[in-house]
Parts: structure tokens; sequence; C-alpha cells
């Protein structure tokens, strides 16, 4: 069996699973955000009087975080106040951080568990080798009555990366690149696993982009097999995760799926505006002039995106008719970036900073785009409207093009500026 | 005459202006916040094609700053074309600050200027020596076509600060108290000029504070005779200021009214929910459960607030049950703040900072109340609604009232944890 199989026996009690077939396990951990107050009133409206397990469900207020509005705020006010009913003492209130990153940091998450999120990019913490998907209201509503989900059991695709990595080039430019060739339908209902070399030598951080970003091609989960990378993140947290040999894929199990992809050329890469899989090198569109530029969010606000801005930014401007955003995935990230230098470095070079948490990425406040606008975003999609008007223009790139962008004023490889 | 009489009077082309008369006086900086995209409507409706004065023209972007509705962008968008068109170069875009702090900030302002901006709390200016004061679109727009407005001569209220302050309070102590003796309507279309020793040995930040709250007496400008504490700070910001003493008031000048107060023996005030001059004791207000509080804004948000309230929060948190935000006034204080370490001090605290500008302070974004919210602000106006929900209760109160009310998750005299 493959490791994610081997999660869902476990957590069913079964010894076996087989592709396809539906089981019902327990979820280890499962989240809310302030977009779903429908879980409340499902909970209720399926009868629910007690959470049945309180201390494995966790509220994070991060879509609009703080709120922008009279609506958002009571929202909030309902969730804080069910969870004191309710004795959920996981809320992470506004201004902690997206919910994947938060979770991430938590210690909650690591090899075997079972992690459902009201958010579908909830596939980044299988980087931590846990089954991780997103759900809707009612489902979520379910695991509070219960504790427990059904699942259907995931065909596993592949994707084996190999390859040194290029100056310049981040795994947002590996993850752009494999949904340009493989398209954003390549993996419904499918698990994707994320093998090889160029896997094995990257930082967490660049691992949860990964796996964050499979759901653009309809992933329900991606997966990363835990290593030493994976246990150092663990251990610096204080997290334990000594018991993933039981979840190691079998060496007899074999693919539904298999694709190779050689990043040893790979140079950066962009998502063109209105789908996350029209992509090309960042060099073919260089001159297109930008109004925005967005560093942050759950695929490019982590400490070393943060990094690569202040590296390309420093001691230098962004460029006059452009506002840059940055929003950092976590406040313990925001406060990494203050110890390093990093917000003095970007604030200086007139980047604004914006509380932690989704902000401009979904259009939700703090930078929606206006008719016109033409933004170069470290974010994870760009259908017409997902920041605001349908009449704005998103390019999905790397913090380090979209930093390179900002400086320069329009879309630029950021190989020309490092 | 007064000097305020002698700013109008030259400004008008006068030797002599009398209370009660109307000027045409020739406006030295207009500036315009991103809530009055009607400016530019207005300015189009009357006929307009150039703006007369585009080097005596600001605009602003602070009410939304970023923009959290495509709304907000677009007029905002709206007012760049503008601005690009009309040839106005000081644009002060997203995350510089609020426009009163701003203009403090930019040298433009000093003694014997008159300076219009859309937003009633622009008295502040007049701790600079300016007269200085809020108008509506149209008036605004008047502006833009002609470089000059109409006033009516105000009649001036003299308020005499004397004695020593305590420890725990500050200038808004001072302007609460005044506030609860005098009442909301005091200085309906009057001026008020602030003077005593209290006055002068307050620095410019307090000063600010003072002049800002004198319009929630209806005052229609406010005014602090310049000295050398305004002098060393114009100095600071590279701007000028010598020319002051053609703007000193007659030493046989008489005042409308005029009122002593004593302040050696002021405790910290509080304003009660739904009245900025329904004001007491913060002792008598103390044990009430608090839910949010806001440190910021152009009362709270100066770099001397922020070290208040680092200095309460050092190495402590703020209460399990309370959101506390910070926004500073403008990007250079938050830049300071980062420097002298208060960012880290108050974030490491659980202080939640958001983007310069006006932001919560008017239920706009970024921490807007839901119904039942009870917040301690150091921001300027508590009527039902003003910061989001009408069931919403607003303290309005000192930052270090605000940050020992944050510490203890109720209502709190700051002398208790200092």
């Amino acid at each position: 069996m493959h490791a994610l199989e081997k999660i869902l026996a476990k957590a069913s009690g079964r010894n076996i699973v087989k592709v396809g077939e539906i089981v019902e396990a327990e979820v280890d951990l499962a989240e809310v955000n302030d977009l779903y107050l429908q879980v409340i009133r499902s909970f209720y409206e399926m009868g629910g009087k007690n959470v049945a397990c309180p201390e494995r469900v966790a509220f994070v207020f991060d879509h609009y975080s703080p709120p922008p509005s009279i609506k958002a705020a009571d929202n909030q006010r309902q969730m804080r106040e069910f969870c004191k009913k309710m004795g959920i003492e996981l809320l992470f209130d506004i201004g902690e951080g997206v919910c994947h990153q938060l979770l991430a940091e938590s210690g909650l998450v690591g090899p075997g568990k079972i992690i459902i999120e009201t958010d579908s990019h909830t596939t980044t913490l299988g980087a931590l080798g846990a089954f991780a998907t997103g759900v809707g209201a009612t489902d979520l509503a379910i695991i509070l009555l219960t504790g427990r989900l059904w699942f259907k059991v995931p065909s596993i695709v592949n994707i084996r990366i190999d390859g040194s990595m290029q100056p310049g080039t981040t795994a947002k430019d590996v993850i752009l690149y494999i949904l340009g060739r493989l398209k954003q339908d390549a993996a419904i209902y499918k698990a994707i696993e994320f093998t090889g070399s160029t896997v094995s030598s990257m930082p967490m951080d660049e691992r949860f982009v990964l796996c964050n970003m499979s759901v653009e091609m309809g992933a329900k989960t991606a997966y990363i097999q835990p290593d030493k990378v994976t246990f150092d993140f663990l251990k610096d947290i204080g997290a334990k995760g000594e018991d993933f040999e039981e979840f190691t894929t079998d060496k007899d199990f074999s693919y539904a799926e298999a694709y190779d992809v050689d990043v040893s050329g790979l140079v950066p890469q962009v998502a063109l505006p209105g789908s996350v899989d029209d992509v090309c090198c960042v060099k073919d569109t260089e001159g297109i002039p930008i109004s925005q530029v967005l560093i942050g969010t759950c695929t490019g606000g982590r400490l070393n995106d943060i990094r690569v801005a202040a590296e390309i930014l420093k001691g230098k401007h962004v460029a006059k008719d452009v506002r840059c955003l940055l929003v950092p995935a976590s406040k313990k990230i925001f406060r990494e970036a203050l110890t390093k230098g990093y917000v003095d470095i970007l604030t200086e070079a007139g980047v604004v900073f914006v509380t932690p948490g989704c902000g401009p990425c979904l259009g939700a406040h703090e930078g929606v785009l206006a008719p016109g606008d033409v933004c170069v975003s470290t974010s994870s999609r760009n259908f017409p409207g997902r920041m605001g008007s349908t009449e704005a223009s998103i390019y999905i790139a790397s913090p380090a093009t979209a930093a390179a962008s900002a400086l320069c004023g329009r879309l630029t490889d950021p190989r020309n500026v490092m």
C-alpha cells in the first residue's frame, strides 16, 4: 500500500483499503475558517449538541483578519461563542495568520495524521506526511458531530522532480511549470505524491508550495514522504513525528500514473491572467506594465519568500506607479522577518505590510484590485475576479519574480536584477 | 489681531479682518482623501478643465488603505488618473498613513499657512501654527478650480491649560477632560487657541491631539502659537518656519471667550460609549469587560503613543479574549517604532498591527466591531456605529489606558499597571 492508503486504513480500523473504496475514518484535526459560519449552522441543523472531540477542532480567523465589515466581525463573534460553548480551545484569532501555516506551526500536524479544513488549499499539509484535504461546511459539521468523515480512497499519481534548481527559481516556478504541462484537470480526486532529488533537497517552505498548488490540478490531497527535512521542521516547532515508519509506502506499490519532471533547465515561470495552467516563461512577458504586486499568502508569504524579496529590494525602491503589498503567512513569520531585518529593508523599499492572513489573495480586503489593475501575485489563483474586479489581470509568479516586477514596474525576470 | 486673523488677512490681500466677515483667501495646500471622489465629480460638474495650482494639491489614500472593496479600489484608481492628468504630484498612496500626519511630516504645513482637507480632523494642523480646517467636496473642488476659498472669520476662544501632567496622563486625557467640561457645542464655528504652561511643555505629538479633537467641540480650527517645540519639529523634517513672527497675536487682542483648565490633579479620563463629551475618570469604569482595543489613528498612533503602549505591554501579553489592534499614523512612524524595538515588543505581547492609515477608526475595515463588542479606542469618536455595529460600545481613552485595558481585559486605569 501507499503511505496515504495506510493512513486511511489505520484511521478507519482496517488492514487494507483499495482505490475507489469508501472508508469512514477518524479525523485527527478539523479546522474551520472564518468564511464558514455555515459549519456551525449545519452542526445545529443536524441536531448537534456537543462537539465529539473538541480537542481535535480548531477555528482560524484568516480570511477576514481583521474583519472589514460588520458581517465578518459578527461571524467571528458567533464562532468565538461557539468555541467557548463547545470547549474548543484552539482558536486562532485575527492576526495570527493563514490556517495552513498556523496548523503547520502548531505541532498538531505530522506523518500519519488526517487533517481536514474548510479550505481547498489544505493539501499544503501533505508536505508534512499527513492526509490533508479541504471540505465544505456540511462535511466539516459531520466531523464536529462524529469526529469522523467518509473518504473515497484516491488513486495516486507520482510526480518525480529531478535536477538542480537554477538561480532565480523556486518551488513556485516548479509547480507552475507542472501545471502548465499537466493542466488543471490532471488529478481530479487523485492524490499527488511528489518525489525525486529536487523535492528531497527542498526546505519545508518550498514543499508546502508544491503540495498547496496540487489542488489547482484537482488533487484530493498531496503528499511528500517524511524525511530528515520533515523531522527537523517538526523538531524545531517542538512536535513529535517518530511513528512515521508505519506510514511508509511499500516498495512494491505501483502508481496509477507517473510523470517525470526535469527542472535542471527551468527558468522563472508565470501563469497568465485567467488561468493558473496557462503558463509561460517570465521572459516572454517581460515589459508588461503592472500596477500592483502581492508578495505573500500561503504560497509566497513564508520566511524564505520574504528573504528573497528583501534581497531583491534591499537599498532600492518599488517603482513609482506600483503598490507592493506583503502579507506574511503567519505572525510567527512576521516576527522572524522582523528579527532578520527584512521588515526594515522592505518597508524602506516602499513595500506595504498588511496583517498576516489571507487578505488580498481572494479579494476579501487589504488590496482589492480595481478594473484595469494588473497584478503580479505570489498567491495561488488568477481566475477573473479572484482579487477583486473581473476586469483586473493577475499574473501568478514566484516571490522573486514578484519582487523584481515591483522594482521595475513591469513583469521582470528576477535573474535580471539579482 | 489674532495670529489666525492675520493669516486670513494676508491670504485674502487685506490689512485687517473682523470676526464674522467673509473673506476669500488663497489656500496654501488642499488635500483630498480617498473617501472624496465627489471632489473630482464636482470639479468637472462646475466646468473644471485644469487644476489652478496643482503644486498646492495633495491626494491621500488613508481611509481605505489598502482598499477593502472594488469600489474603494476603483475610487483610488480614478484619483490616480486625475492626479496624472492634472499634474498633481503629491499623491500619498496606500500604506503611507493618515492625511493629517502625512501633511505634518511633509514640510508643507507651518506657521501662517492655510491648509484645507476633506476631513473634519484637519484642525490637527493648527498645532503647527496654520489655519487648518476640513471642508466638503464642493468647497474642495472650488479650491481645485480657483486656488481660493471663502471663510467666515471665526471668533476665537482661548483655552489656557496650566499645571504639571500627572504620570499616566497625556494630551488625550486633557482634551477629554475639556470636552467633558465644555461639551460638544462649545466652539461651533469658532477657533480654539490652546495656551498655558502645560501646552508649552507638550511635544508636538501631544499638541496634535489637542488640536485634532477641538473639532469635537465644533471648532472651525484650532491653534497653538509656534514656539521652540514647533520649530524644532519643522527643522527635524527639513521644513522652514522662520516667517512666523508675522503671525503672532497682538498683545492687545481680546478673546471672545476664555477658559482656564488646571491639569495638575488630572487623572486618566475616558469618554463613555455614545458621546465623546460624556467623560469620567477611568477609575470609575474599572472592571468593565472589553473585547477589542484600538491603539492608533491620528489621535493615538504617533511614536510617543506607541512607546507608551510598548512600556505597558513589554514582557506581558494582551488578555486572552481581547483583540488589540495597532494602527500607526504613518509609515514613517511605523518605521521609527520598528527601529526603537516597539514593534517587536508589541507583536510579542499579542498586538496586531494593521497598515498605517485610518483603518478601524471609522469602521471602514481592519477591525470592524460586531454587535456586543466593547472597545477601548484611542481614536476620536464614539457615536453608535462609528466603528461598525450600532450595538457595539466604544470607550475613548489615551494610549496608556488602552494598553492597560488590553493587558487586563477590562477597563483599567494605567497607573495600576505602570
